[in-house]
């Protein structure tokens, strides 16, 4: 990575995730709250017509149709796969864009605090991480980098970084005041270190941080009509980026039954009981704890 | 009040509140869990299209169409007024019910807790309030009783009695266990109480307890095209039933600038940022504590 010299912030890519809708059009009446001295700035309003119709979506979901494939297929023409075009060509195209950087705002109903989704391992996202959790103590980072950026789903996979902005719990189609203060913040807080960075200026970070990275994805308990028989155990629910060890319950059935994890590592959930997760009876995501040296 | 023959449980009256919607389900598997000596219990799913649709409605709000004018006006023809007729002649008709009492049961985004909103404070709910206040350390009564039966729109007016089971917080599309808890606690004293009050054998009460009466409901601030400019403040979020007193914080703008609240009473807002009254840009309704007196 030489220089950042533009950068992207987008809100809006689920049209029910308010807190970035709202500051996009906050830093659009006040452009000079998303400006640095070192790089240009635009914001974008990914799906307006999902949050018009006050849902995540209208056809698919947004947030994934950002790989090379997908983007590339012009079969694909639904209103989310056609804004993803739209939006590659507006900021990309993907593999050589024009945007250097992107920041997706987004929003969960999951206990998740301020986190920061970093889709690489490289020293630039290595050392982002660093400079969040050393300005935000309550930030959490999570590494989803089980993938290339060529292969990621994701919006902000169209430049060559991009990061998601994950903030919750909030409710589908709410704005709370505290979670909007921390996306603002860790908002504010990358563009500053985007800012450092370019200027070779970074503070002195730690040598080593905790931060987690992507294991798996869970599903609900279902019948064999795929009807849902049960939910997150009230133990781990809100329990976001807390352990979760063999054996502990993790599901209760409507019959009142506990069902335990039957895994095999310590892990640590998060996007535990996301609302809009439901669509696919996923429950929550697992992670392991890791330890990042820069 | 004489005795209480028949009582139906209503469950989905708003789609994406779905702990009551899992709740029926049980039930309807394991219906002596709902049913009680001196009655007859039948469950209902009043809109269980919104349900598919994983929405509160598809026309209009079902649980704002049960005034006897509504019901009568053979003009009212949209999904949800054709249902609330239906669900009328079902449990009905207003005015002469051959459903004696309703439970319906809703979720709340807001931090209410277990709530029981009663639509009336003669002697029976009186006591009910008591009587579940008793059971449940944790429950808030609210009364709702600004207006006749007649008058009242919601679907618990159809029966001569009828009590709204309010459960949150809670995202809307979401089964969480402790609120499914609650709700299914709350459900069956209040079964308990009206099979006690029907064998009159109600157990000792207190001569008095603490709860709430709707005053007003306070809208979000806007702008003069009608948009929204501000949000609650953070001081008030999720304090749900604790006292605002007049030239208290209650909303922040985006841009930053603090709203106070005007009024001048000691006011318990309820119902604060609801997701679902975002609609009508509503942002809490108020109450005043009362002492309730059997």
């Amino acid at each position: 990575m030489e220089k950042i010299n533009r950068v992207a912030v987008v809100g809006g890519t689920h049209g029910n995730e308010f807190s970035g809708i709202y500051l996009l059009r906050k830093w659009q009446e006040n452009p000079e709250l998303v400006e640095r001295a070192s790089f240009a700035t635009e914001t974008v309003f990914a799906n307006p017509q999902a949050f018009e119709a006050n849902k995540r979506y209208l056809d698919c979901d947004l947030n994934r149709q950002f790989t090379e494939a997908q983007l590339t297929d012009v079969e694909l023409a639904n209103y989310e796969q056609s804004r993803a075009k739209a939006i590659n060509h507006q900021l990309g195209p993907k593999g050589d864009a024009k945007t250097d950087f992107i920041i997706d705002l987004h929003n969960t109903t999951s206990n998740m605090g301020p986190s920061l989704i970093l889709l690489k391992s490289d020293d630039f996202n290595k050392k982002l991480g660093a400079y969040v959790l050393a300005k935000m103590p309550d930030a959490v980072v999570v590494y989803e980098d089980q993938v290339s950026m060529a292969e990621h789903y994701f919006l902000a996979s169209i430049a060559e970084q991009g990061v998601i902005v994950e903030i919750g719990p909030q409710p589908q189609s709410v704005i709370r005041q505290d979670i909007l203060d921390w996306m603002e913040d860790m908002t504010g807080h990358i563009l500053d270190f985007v800012d450092a960075f370019n200027a070779d200026n970074l503070p002195e970070l730690p040598a080593e941080y905790q931060a987690y990275t992507y294991v798996e994805t869970l599903t609900l308990p279902m019948d064999e009509k795929g009807e849902r028989i049960g939910m997150v155990h009230k133990n781990v629910q809100d329990q976001d980026f807390k352990p979760l060890n063999p054996g502990d319950p993790i599901f209760t059935l409507f019959s009142g039954e506990e069902i335990c994890w039957q895994g095999d590592y310590e892990a640590y959930p998060h996007f535990i009981n996301e609302a809009a997760y439901y669509d696919n009876n996923l429950a929550m995501s697992l992670g392991k704890k890791i330890t990042v040296t820069l």
